[in-house]
């Protein structure tokens, strides 16, 4: 029942509570009889005894069988320590309002299975009640578990057991459970620059942090060595965000600095590896693993939707038991629902036809932009073999800030890659680069929003074609 | 493309690999030129070329331009700490088959509106997509947070604003959230017996705990006041498990013990409150605080799902600034579509409905295994006034472990206060107490499997009845 006050007998509760507060009754004052109240005020005197039990429940009053109502223990008037202010919410400011958004953090849901989901919703939900809504498994359903150890096997060359399949909601997520795990007295590495997200992580957990800089080749590993760190998360399947594929060498570098102690672990953020537009995949660094000193982590961010929050990790076997002795209290944080229609999807077939379905459909997007972009001078793209984001680097002596600008001016939102080198202050190009997320983009807008793109930052078509402008 | 060895350019690729691996090929070697392969293993030239450029792109070989492959440095074998050994996954026990269990943690999912939620699905998957399913805000959409915030106005008695709260994937994840914001050096406390989970969460952050005692009015202010805790986790609407509903007076202290010092906060657990079968809900502590001393939390576990992993708190004004900078780097847990279908769900009235349907049907319940009780000697119910469990006293010298076994015995799964009680040994009942939780028994088992318990912990039917036995 609501708060309703329009009752009779929710008046007289406030009444009678209205008259204990400002001591008109005091401590063992008896109420009125029910009957004769009932009588006075001309109502039922179930009426009554309806808001006496209210001023009962909740401790006002206190009963004596065959004798009556009294008021209880008077209530301490509260102390206030200081006088109650108002606060107030501060009015956001009025965001800009851009026309086209090269971010790399949203997909394009114009492909979105829509219809396929709705009916695999409205199967799950005429499923067995009590063991979709009921039963929570703390490293998430067994069968859907099941299904990602089949993907990332024919897919990512990883050979692991449904056991070692946590679900997550989102990386931020599992990444809250590795440190759990893993605990944070442990000092940890990153790639410098990496998402600001992920530092912010580290740092909010206030453990020990190296920043690592990165080449050709992404993470230097003997920077890492010199480093105190013995675990480090790095994204070698498409680095962000610069897009660098570790290439194998490096792999085994980096699992060798791992082997060299026990304690040594690899966060592996295969965050991008669905969008790879030339030749097969490239194993996961999981794959190359022998010692259980990687931790895999993937999520279905890029390839369902960001607002999805499910991702899954791999954990070493050897991390197993104490990771089963933390989760003992803490159930899975994706709800069930989802993961049974994630796990029809996956079983059915659609997740691998979705996947490349977007794989083609983001491919031409792709190359309507490197057509465009191959008209102009000075500008060149780097890492766009894979992900869903480039580099865009402009080889003239001009400010990043002022290109982002100039593109703000015609309603077009870019990042450079210095946003992300915020953290220390390391030269990552000679020149402006932009961090170039297309997914978000229309296909039939992206010539155009390119072509607005590079107009606005006054870089001019190449002269063989200067007879057209 | 899947990992598949049969087509022709992936065994090409997986053999120069193996030769590269096993030294046939050495650093800066070239490989055979692409138009001599092909024509010597009567394939295109362009499946060399895949193999090659899958070879490039993992960093094996490189290439150089109108010249041909190279071998890349050599690759270090991988340096092995520990032989590799076999860790087999342990086999869990065949868990003992139970006909009924008295859980607290589950609810009775036949009433699901299933029919409901399946067309909400397909209405929200027909909104616009870039809203569902790309953009994400920390604190959960705003119509969301718009219709809870009338929802705990209208039945809690809480006036806040909607930005003051914050959706999360159950309650445990709201604690993390909580303790990230008020600080892992803080004192806590949390009432004894509790929730085990509630435990271990603090326990798992290595915070300073204190473990409060209860009476009849719940936790002990005095108590609390002595121990060295500045910040208390409470669970007034109905305590777990003891089902104690806080007086006024006592929330009054409870207040009072927060407001003496600028630091101290009240975490209120509501986790319960929808369900009070007698009379209006008991208005929150929260809605009797005046000085932002209150954190409020609730959750949709028994009102729709337990694997619904949706939950929200109320924080007080003057912690929002903090909560939003750490907020800025870690996305909402709980997925866009299910919060769109959730804010439908409450808008529509649906919410509601259900709940007062659910009440109805668990007073239902309540009544038939009351009149059951009342037919046995020497058994009372404590606490049966709100939620969905209620303890079973009963006064007789025997062990309450005899008593579960007993059950078990008869394939029924029930558990004592005692089990929540592991952590000081402190007294809770003089007798025998078992914790209920009826709300997973269906309605047309409930009268038999209440007869089934009492007999067969050999509890005997009153005098008066006798001739029925």
């Amino acid at each position: 029942m609501p708060f309703t006050k329009n009752t009779i007998y929710m008046k007289l509760y406030e009444q009678f509570k209205t008259m204990i507060n400002e001591n008109k009754y005091l401590e063992h004052d008896k109420l009125p009889s029910k009957r004769k109240l009932a009588a006075s005020l001309k109502i039922s005197p179930l009426t009554v005894q309806a808001a006496y039990e209210q001023l009962v429940a909740e401790g006002y009053v206190y009963a004596i069988e065959k004798s009556g109502y009294y008021v209880s223990k008077k209530v301490d008037v509260i102390q206030q320590i200081t006088p109650k202010k108002k606060i107030s919410f501060e009015e956001s400011e009025k965001p800009f309002i851009y026309e086209y958004e090269f971010k790399t953090n949203i997909i394009d849901t114009n492909l979105f299975p829509s219809a396929t989901w709705a009916k695999l919703t409205r199967e799950v939900l005429a499923e067995n009640h009590h063991e979709t809504l009921n039963v929570i498994d703390p490293q998430g359903i067994l069968k859907l578990r099941e299904e990602i150890t089949r993907y990332i096997e024919v897919y990512r060359g990883i050979h692991v057991d449904p056991n070692q399949i946590v679900m997550g909601s989102g990386g931020s997520q599992l990444m809250h459970i590795i440190l759990d795990l893993l605990g944070r007295k442990q000092h940890y590495a990153i790639e410098n620059p990496n998402y600001l997200k992920i530092y912010h992580i580290f740092k909010a957990s206030e453990v020990k942090l190296s920043l690592i800089s990165l080449d050709q080749s992404g993470l230097i590993v003997d920077q890492l060595s010199s480093s105190q760190a013995n675990i480090v998360h790095v994204t070698p399947s498409h680095q962000f965000p610069t897009g660098v594929v570790m290439p194998i060498q490096r792999r085994n570098e980096l699992l060798n600095w791992a082997n060299q102690k026990e304690d040594r672990y690899i966060i592996e953020d295969d965050y991008d590896s669905e969008f790879r537009y030339q030749g097969s995949p490239i194993p996961a660094l999981q794959s190359l693993d022998s010692n259980d000193k990687v931790i895999y982590i993937n999520t279905f961010t890029k390839t369902l939707a960001p607002s999805f929050r499910m991702a899954y990790m791999v954990l070493p076997k050897k991390l197993l038991s104490k990771y089963q002795l933390l989760s003992t209290y803490q159930g899975c944080t994706v709800p069930n629902i989802e993961q049974w229609i994630m796990y029809r999807f996956m079983h059915g077939g659609f997740f691998e036809r979705h996947i490349n379905r977007m794989r083609n459909h983001y491919k031409k997007k792709l190359d309507i932009i490197s057509e465009v972009i191959s008209n102009y001078k000075d500008v060149f793209m780097i890492g766009e073999e894979a992900g869903l984001h480039f580099l865009l680097e402009i080889r003239r002596d001009i400010d990043e800030k002022v290109l982002i600008e100039q593109a703000r001016q015609m309603k077009i939102e870019v990042t450079g890659i210095h946003h992300y080198n915020q953290l220390v202050n390391q030269k990552i190009s000679n020149y402006p680069t932009l961090v170039i997320g297309y997914a978000g983009i229309p296909i039939e807008d992206i010539r155009f929003v390119m072509e607005r793109l590079l107009s606005s930052m006054t870089i001019h078509l190449k002269d063989k074609q200067t007879g057209n402008t």
